[in-house]
């Protein structure tokens, strides 16, 4: 079965548009994802590519495109969402405890839902035990342990690790080396990781 | 019949695909386009939104997506391509002044293709000649009327015209006040003027 690596932070707002179908598309066309969260804050502030802060007409638009797309996915974001999130580090540090004790692909649509349809930000109270509680986990552990000298350095390593692969946003999809990069780009990775599986 | 705005300047690197497929686009949905060329560096700047520049990574990308989604649409693009251009305000001069005289689409199409197929970047020879010629035009006449007074300030007015409507790139589509940006976005657009018209 072709196998697809799907790189991602919580706190890109176009990756909610992946994270809430990704589901779906696995179901639909046999593809694996690999769900690898990273810290794209981190990505974008080395590259100096920061997209959307001060540039009002092209977050304007942003937010208009993902409340099209999402029309068009069956999914209900509210608007306007809370944006950006402090606590982007903290979210994505649990994601990749998750990551590694394999509950991360609930956790993190359970974020990405508390933040777009109920106003919550990621990494904050309410939202971090909504989540958590969600994946089945057990919120003051997981919280003190996505914070230790472990998971922080583990976020670290696989940030470098994305940036060896040339990704410089989320949500970036890998076949191979083959990078494809935005919600809007998920369907060519299937069809080339169909062609090349 | 539905009708769109295409928004785009020659320079534009994306353009490249809307601009050699629109005239396909136009004949297999019944849509009609009415291109409007206008000044994106000038947009760009004002707006410090550099999408490109001193980001080898994010450039990267593009050059490969737009490789992958030409062989998707049948187009043979020579890489690396001449990129940036100098001469794109008197590329777009020419395309006004096109849009004014009803040849603006064969002087594009053909722009494109001599910087995109051939080496010679647009604004400069000898794009300018085979470009204008493509389009039944005398080449000093056009190149001299460009730089006109008149025309110069027909380019600046309806960048500033761009700008109100929301417009941050190319290419852009308006649909009524609808605004989609990028090629990828064209197969929405022209949903969305069908389902309006």
């Amino acid at each position: 079965m072709p196998a697809i690596d799907f790189w991602y932070s919580i706190g890109s707002t176009y990756s909610y548009l992946t994270v809430m179908r990704l589901e779906r598309v696995a179901q639909e066309t046999g593809v694996t994802f690999r769900w690898h969260p990273f810290n794209v804050r981190h990505v974008m502030t080395v590259q100096k590519n920061i997209p959307f802060k001060d540039k009002p007409e092209k977050a304007a638009y942003m937010w208009r495109d993902i409340e099209r797309r999402a029309a068009g996915y069956g999914l209900h974001p509210k608007f306007p969402v809370n944006y950006p999130i402090p606590e982007l580090v903290l979210a994505n540090q649990i994601a990749v405890l998750g990551e590694q004790e394999g509950w991360v692909e609930t956790y993190t649509r359970a974020a990405y839902r508390g933040w777009f349809e109920a106003g919550h930000r990621p990494g904050e109270e309410p939202n971090l035990t909504a989540a958590l509680s969600a994946a089945g986990q057990e919120p003051a552990r997981v919280i003190a342990e996505a914070q230790s000298e472990r998971v922080t350095s583990m976020l670290e390593a696989v940030t470098e690790l994305a940036m060896g692969k040339g990704i410089f946003g989320s949500p970036s999809f890998l076949v191979g080396d083959e990078l494809f990069w935005g919600d809007d780009r998920l369907e060519d990775a299937v069809a080339w990781a169909k062609r090349s599986g």
